[in-house]
Order: structure tokens, then C-alpha cells, then sequence
């Protein structure tokens, strides 16, 4: 197929490389010229402009937030130049309230519009190994579905209207953040018991949380891994930020996410806003009056 | 090596037949004779009175609550009776409270004594895949050891007082009950979006959230499969109760602890107190005004 | 002095009033014409474009948000037809974000303008009682100082940035609307104890709580005298966003305004939208398991 | 009246001075003997023994502790001694669990017995105008009412069972304590918006919360006024951790307990066991990242 490629970020850049080796026609454009280079030397074509990258069966966008959009114009305007067959297949984490502004420019400009959201970090990405949720029109997400699937490992169907994907997106997110909190709480309660965390940790990632989530997360709380930092407590905060804002719409409460964004905001005032989020912990070991001296 | 159990309700039946089908000569106890009949089948004695189990190298206990200690005598009278060599691996759930005073019981009659917490359900037990935590003296630690590894695939130590088993499992029971919340929260929040709880379990335990807990959990909530119970919403909330209370000894605020024990509670006043635990993921939906019929 | 009042909802005609009694020149608008009726027979004109009140020595606003301000052009616009010497003084409710953006239009217009919000309830304002916050450059602040006095018995400058009337506002509804969940508590707590709630409301607003506040809500929810609202409680909802979205903006963890904001959409889910706020108290007699028939 | 009274703490010698002086014929016993001596002035006699304090035709006790009533014997033994016709009137602040024991021994010995707890600091007690929650058997409680109006100007009847007198006393005490909390977000939120947290207080004290508890901790916490304490934060705890247990037993959820719970604990690590409960406010100063160099 042939697949324009927006937004060459740390994520980015692992799924457009993939698309690339398997043999797929990409022409990729990022705003900061040098991420380019590597996906040239993958075969990949470069656009000098946004637009080309919209001429194809497939554009994706993998974009950092509401204000990149707007500034490609991916929100209104780059629409009307699309290709009449293109289906736009947005991979990128924003609110869901912009989710459906999108999907209506998308309507607007009859422009096929598939929102596939997907889970995993930079490595996960770059090993193709990303859980995908797609949705969409049933058509054009059958469409995208052989390149979805070059992202992810795990590609799941969750509704016709886009911002399911987002909305998926968002409360998977609360439950990652959940597991900082949740390892924070008992790396404190059994550091300040003089009990040893790796220990604790070896306990329960042996069994019931032999997961990703908390394998990674665990290793790098006990390592106070936070930098550089994987992803940023200031955008794991935004995160936080879209769940509960999608929970205010729906009235839906959601106290774990209001103790995260307390938590969150505690450990921004405390300068952790750019280190990883997993950073987070610090809160509870601090308000446990654990310093870092306490470190077992 | 000659073994004495004690409670064989559904974890302990599960530990000892796998001690006796490993060779060892066992001999059991239980409150209910009719608890030991399968044991006996596969080749175990039993002992008409408790003390009988405390003669061998080793007694195993698994008891409800610190009233069975007491009504058995294991916290103190019948310590008097132990054979000199004996080491004591008390399996049970218990407070941090009581688990030093059990410690100081066992000292005071110089019983060996080891705490050894578990984690998994009963399945997990009778298949032998345990996560065991033990703690106690190193030397007695080292001599249960061989029996330790019969129960569970992996065994840690966490330090020579014994209480820090019990505190490991409180922590560990704690980040299990946030599980409940955590799908509790996210499924109230996509059923509310239309989407279906099927298609956003199918994303999260997919990848990062692919762990036994996990998937379990999020299963049982979908299904509403509340009974009978594999563990019921009235010992979960001694679970978290006895995470509290070892919070606040050691002045560690646990908030998640705080919001589960609350969600608990209102679980119980809705009736759900002999459900299994997993249906406190009703509250959050009943907050988000989903009836049941808003089941997808 | 000439006077112009824009906004004539059930605080605004209260307000207008006391200040037409006092003697001053005043022009009044409003988007329905009903309400100016009143106003008229105590002597105030009428303006028929809302700029004909921006010509005396002050125009007082309050309007119920945002988008009124719009529409009616104070957000900028209108601002360019006012007299010279006019102080603006802004006694709505507004985000902290959005009472920033009206102090630069102002200032880009060249217009004085003080925020003075006002505690307490339209009968409150009628009565010339309102406690007043008031912010502002401090010559402004001091001319239109007669004109508070007016509205308010109490009056305190809270400083020279406009949005600190603002930011006090929403903090002080913040501690107003603890009052309501603090009820809903301990009336939820002594209900199901079997004490009757009238004997707990007055013990505790005999002594220690014998403020407004206490003795109104405290009554208003022993009646559930939910309806007609005197403040609706999704009003109520948005004056908790205000103060945590001012807590983001400040890096402030409010973990009193994320409870409240979780109890207000749960209130909203179960449909109290348009009722009085206090009525959020339901929830906790709900979350105790407490019907309707429990009330004592 | 011939009165005994058992306990001259802070409360107790105001409550028992004032009832000599209201002319009654009194009979004090203090653990410590020096407290003694300001009443034996103002008139009263001193007892040997606690069973002095037992023989006339009320006994009052205001005592600290389940232990203190224990070692006194007021749990049990000393009430075979009580003169037949006492009504025993316990002012102490206890838990509901030890207030229904209480209640119990009494029964068993034939001891009238009337729980009347009461709200107001040492100076208000001083003052004779504590307000007074008083439960029992009618007749006892209408044979004690002249005694319980000298302690207090407001005196209610809240129950037949003795233990609601301590369920109003720890429901209150929740209320009182979330005052402290409010402060402590509300002083955050506008410290760090640039705000003199005195005109804060100003505005907020002068109308809607014109009240006692409003004013008193107000200005201790803008005063940093924890030593000495009034009222210690670890005795605070102890009052909280009173509402919770009660929750618990009746299956009412106290967020706003579990919120103070959290907050008491981590005031406590950080040091504040012994300041003033007030203190407690510094923890939402700290989470906000606000140094005490931050103070206005």
C-alpha cells in the first residue's frame, strides 16, 4: 500500500520503520527534519510538505498533541487536499473531546477517518509489539487492518465511532498510572516495615503480576530510574487529565484517577514535572517521611 | 520428614495433599473430620487431638483467624507440647499485630517458629504454584525450606522477623484489591462510552496487564461471577483492614487502602458481603448510575 | 454616582436594587426584559443595548458564565464604547483562567477593572450582606469602594491582580461545599446508628457550627428541601472545577475537591443535576445503604 | 446533689470547678493529687479512694482512656461498691466499642448509667458552655439534667442507648476535624496564588463561617500557634480513627475520615505527633510544595 507517515516521535519512528521493512510504499514527514534520515535509510520517501503524505491509500499520524494538528492542519484544513481513497489512522493520545472534533473535520471534509490507539513504550513500538485498539467504520478499519497489524501484535476492534479508541485509550491509561501508585503505596509500607522492596518486588512479580506493567514499572521505582525518563510525569498527568475529563463527561467518578491527578500535581510542585512518571512513588515514600537515605 | 498439618480448609487441603504426595510423613488435623478423609486417602495420618501434630520436624498451619490460633491453642498453651526440633510455618493470613504476638509466643516457649504467606487461590495451591514469602530465623528458614518448595514455584525470603511475611502479604493483598478497582473504574468508564467491556479487557490483558490477576479478575466482573465465592468481599475487607492497621503502626498513609475500605464497606451495605470480593467493581458502576441492565 | 448594572439574574436583581435604594443613578440591562420591571419601579432606567451602561463612573456586572460574557461583549468588544473614566467591577463567578483573560481585555482597552466576588445566597444579597473579595488596582478598588459597601457588610481587598477575587471565590465555595459532604457523613453515620438527625443538627450547630452555613444546609438536608434549588448542584460542580483547575494550574493537590467532584457527577448521574447542591449529601446515605425509608 | 467526680484533666477541673461552685456538695478523686488542690479550695472534698466518689447520688467522670477506666475499675469492680441509688455520668471521649462494654458493666451491677459527651475546648468547659449530647434511660438522664446544665448552656437527649451520646461525640469530632482539612487547601490555594492568606480568613470568617471552630483553628493555623497544643494530633487521630471504627461496624464509607486518616498519619511521620491537631494543615502546605518560607 502506499502510506504517508506524520509525526516521527519516539513512537513514531518504531511503527513507521516497521511499515517500512514490511515493504510498504511510505513517504513520512516530521516537523524536525533529522528524524527523517533513519527512515531514508530504510527506504522510506520524504515530504517536503505535509499534504504529500495524504495522497496515498493510508496516512498515519502519530502526534504529540492538539497543537501539532492544528499546526499541520490535520484538524480542518489539510483535509480538503486529501486523496479521495485515503483513510486517516490516528495512533496518537489526545483527549477525547478532541477525538470527536477530529472524527467531525474528518465527516466534514469526507475524509475516512479509523482513531487506533495502542499501548506499549518506544520499545515496545519498535518491536512491533504494540496492542492496538482501532475504531472506526467497520470498512475502512477492515482497510487499515494488514498495516494495524504490522503495529501491534494485538489488534482489537472496539466501535464504530472514533473516539472509542480514545476513550479505550484513556481508561487503559488509568490503569498503568494505578500501578504506580499501587507499587508506591507498598514499596512504603514495607520499606518503612525494614523489610527489603526488591524482595517484595521479586514476590509479587513472581506470580499475579508476572505483567509488563509492573515488571518495568517496579524495576525502575527501585532503581529511581527517572532519567532520562521514558515518559514524563507531566505528560502522564495530561493522561490522567483526559480519563477524568471523559469521566466528568459521561458522569462517571473516578477516584482513582482524582487520588493520581492529587498525586501527580503534588509531584509536579515537588520538580519531578520532567523525569518519568513512574516518579510518581516518590509521593508515598515521602509522605510515609521516607527519605531518600531510607532507600533500602 | 515427619510433618504435623493444621486447617485444612480449601488452601490448606490443597498444600497438604501436594506435602504427602511429595513423600513426606504427614499427619493432619481439622476442626471438620470430614476434612480429612482425602487426605487420608492419599496416605496421611490424622491426629485425634492438635498436640499430636506438633511432634514431627515440622508443623504447617493454615488457619482462618487469630480466634482458630486461639481455640486450637497454637498461641500458646499447646507450644508447651511441641517437640524440641519442631519448626512452626504458620501459613495464615493474620494481622501484623498478631503475627508478633505469635512470634513472642513461640520465643517465650522456644518453638521455632516461621511465617511463610501465600499468594494465590486455591487452584493454585492444589496445583502447587504458590508465590511463598517467609521469614523467620535464617537456620529454621533453611530447614522448612524442602517443604516451602513443595507449596509454591517460588519461594523468598524477607527477613529474619517473622512479622515481615505477614507484612509482605498485607502489601501484596493490597495491590490485589486495587486490581478490582482499577477494572472497576475502567469498565464503568467504557460502558458508559458504549463500548464494550469485552473488547477493552481483550486490549489490557493483552499486553501489559497479561498477569493471572489480571486476567482472573477482570474475568469474574465481566461475567458477574460473584458466587460462590472464591474469596469472599467480607475477608477482603479484613485484607485491607489489616493493611490499614499495619499503616498505621508504622504512620505510612495508604490512600488506595483508604478508598478500597471504603468501597468495601459499601459493597457490605449493599448486601455483597458473602459475594466473592471482586464484585466491589459494582460500586464503581453503581456510582456512574449504571444499573445492571447497562450490562453490554 | 451613574451606575450601570448588567446582569439581573436572582443575585444580580438583589444587588441592583440595594443600589438604586441607596440613592445612585442607575441604568439597567438585561437579556430578558422581565426582570428589568422591578427595577424600574424602584427608579432605575433601562438600557436597550447592554454599551449604554458602560457610560457612568462604574458598570457592575454579574453574569452567570462565560459564554454570557460573550455574547453580551464585556469580553471585549463592548469594552471599546466605555466611558473613560468607568470602573468595570465584576462581581460573577468565573475560572480563575477566564477572569485573567477579561483583566487583559480590559486592559488592552484601557478600562479599570476589579473583580469583587460576593459570599452568600440571593437572599443574603438582597439584604445588603454579602461578604465581599475585591481585587484590583488600588485607586479603582478605592472609587468604587462606596459602591461595595452597598453590596456588602463585610468588604476585604484581596489584592491587585484581578483574578485573586477570583481565585478567593473559588476557594472559599471550596470549603462551602465541604460543609455539604461533611454533613452527608456524619448525618449518614448517626442514621445508621439510629440517632435521629434533627438531635445531631443541633448539637452541632448550637456550638462550634453555629454559623450560616451549618445551620442552612444542615436544614436544608434534614428537610430534603431539594427543590427549587437554591444553587443547582451542577452549579455547584462547576464552582469544584474552578478551584481544581486553579489547584492545576498552581500545582495544589485539592484532595477535598476530588471527592467532591466524584460525589457531584455521582449526584448527577443519578439524575440531581437541577436540584439544590446540597442534595449531593444523598450520596453518602446512599453509599451507607440508607433509603429514602431510613430517614428518621 | 452529693456528687462524686473522677478526673480533673483540662475538661474535668473546668467542669467540676464550676459545679462546686453552682453549690453542689462535690467529692473529687485525680489520679495525680496536685489537681486536687485548686478544687479543694474552691470547696470541695477529696476522696481517698475512687469508691468515695461512687457513694452519693451522681458520679461524673471525664477520663482519657479505656486504660484510665480500667485502672480506675470503672469498667467493672468499682461499680459493686456504688451507692444504690447513682446514676454514673460519663463525659469521656471513647470509643463506641468500649462505650457499649461500659454500658454493660453497668447493667450487670445494677449502676444507672448515662453517657453525656460534650463539645467545647478546656476554655469552654471553663466557661460552662460546652454543649452536651447526653444519652440513657430517661429517668436517669431527667435526674442528671441539672448537672448537665451547669456544664454546658446547650444539652440535648440523643438517645436511650448510652453509646449514641459517643457516636454524636465522634461524628461531631469528623466534622471538626475536616474544618482543619478545609483550611489546609484552602490556605494552599491561595498562598501560592500570591494571596495574603489573612484576608483570606477575613473573608471567609466575617459571614458564612462565623463560627467557633472556624475562627479558633483559623487562626491558629495562620499563626503556626501548635505549642503548646490544645489538643494533641495524635489524640486527634484517635478521634478520627473513633468515627472510623464506628463506620466500619455500621457499614458507612467515611471518605473524608479515610482522607484525615491519611493526613493525621503523615503529619505524624513527618513529626507532629505531639503539636497542636491544627497542625495537620501543614501537610496540604507541603503538597503543594509551599515551604514554611513561604508563609504570607
Amino acid at each position: 500500500m502506499k502510506i504517508g507517515f506524520i509525526g516521527l516521535g519516539r513512537m513514531g519512528a518504531g511503527i513507521a520503520s516497521n511499515i517500512v521493512r514490511a515493504g510498504h510504499d511510505v513517504i513520512v514527514w516530521n516537523r524536525s527534519r533529522e528524524a527523517l534520515l533513519p527512515l531514508e535509510e530504510l527506504g522510506a520517501k520524504t515530504a517536503g510538505e505535509p499534504r504529500e503524505a495524504l495522497q496515498g491509500d493510508v496516512l498515519i499520524s502519530m502526534l504529540a498533541n492538539d497543537d501539532a494538528f492544528h499546526s499541520v492542519g490535520l484538524d480542518g484544513p489539510l483535509l480538503a487536499d486529501a486523496a479521495k481513497s485515503l483513510v486517516h489512522v490516528n495512533t496518537s493520545t489526545i483527549s477525547v473531546d478532541f477525538a470527536r472534533h477530529l472524527a467531525a473535520a474528518h465527516a466534514a471534509h469526507n475524509v475516512a477517518y479509523v482513531a487506533a490507539t495502542v499501548f506499549g513504550r518506544a520499545d515496545v513500538a519498535a518491536a512491533g509489539k504494540l496492542t492496538v485498539a482501532a475504531a472506526g467504520a467497520r470498512a475502512a478499519v477492515e482497510r487499515v487492518d494488514p498495516v494495524l497489524r504490522i503495529m501491534g501484535q494485538h489488534v482489537f476492534f472496539v466501535g464504530e465511532a472514533p473516539e472509542k479508541a480514545n476513550i479505550v485509550k484513556v481508561a487503559g491509561n488509568l490503569m498503568l498510572a494505578t500501578v504506580i501508585e499501587s507499587f508506591g503505596e507498598a514499596f512504603a509500607l514495607v520499606r518503612k516495615a525494614g523489610i527489603d522492596p526488591e524482595a517484595f518486588y521479586d514476590v509479587v512479580t513472581s506470580g499475579l503480576f508476572a505483567a509488563p506493567a509492573y515488571k518495568g514499572y517496579g524495576r525502575l521505582i527501585l532503581d529511581q530510574a527517572y532519567e532520562p525518563p521514558g515518559f514524563t510525569l507531566k505528560l502522564g498527568l495530561k493522561d490522567v487529565d483526559f480519563a477524568l475529563a471523559a469521566g466528568h463527561e459521561l458522569n462517571v467518578p473516578l477516584p482513582l484517577g482524582s487520588l493520581l491527578r492529587d498525586h501527580f500535581l503534588e509531584a509536579i510542585a515537588k520538580g519531578f514535572a520532567e523525569k518519568d512518571w513512574v516518579s510518581m512513588a516518590e509521593v508515598s515514600a515521602e509522605h510515609a517521611g521516607l527519605g531518600k537515605e531510607g532507600r533500602a
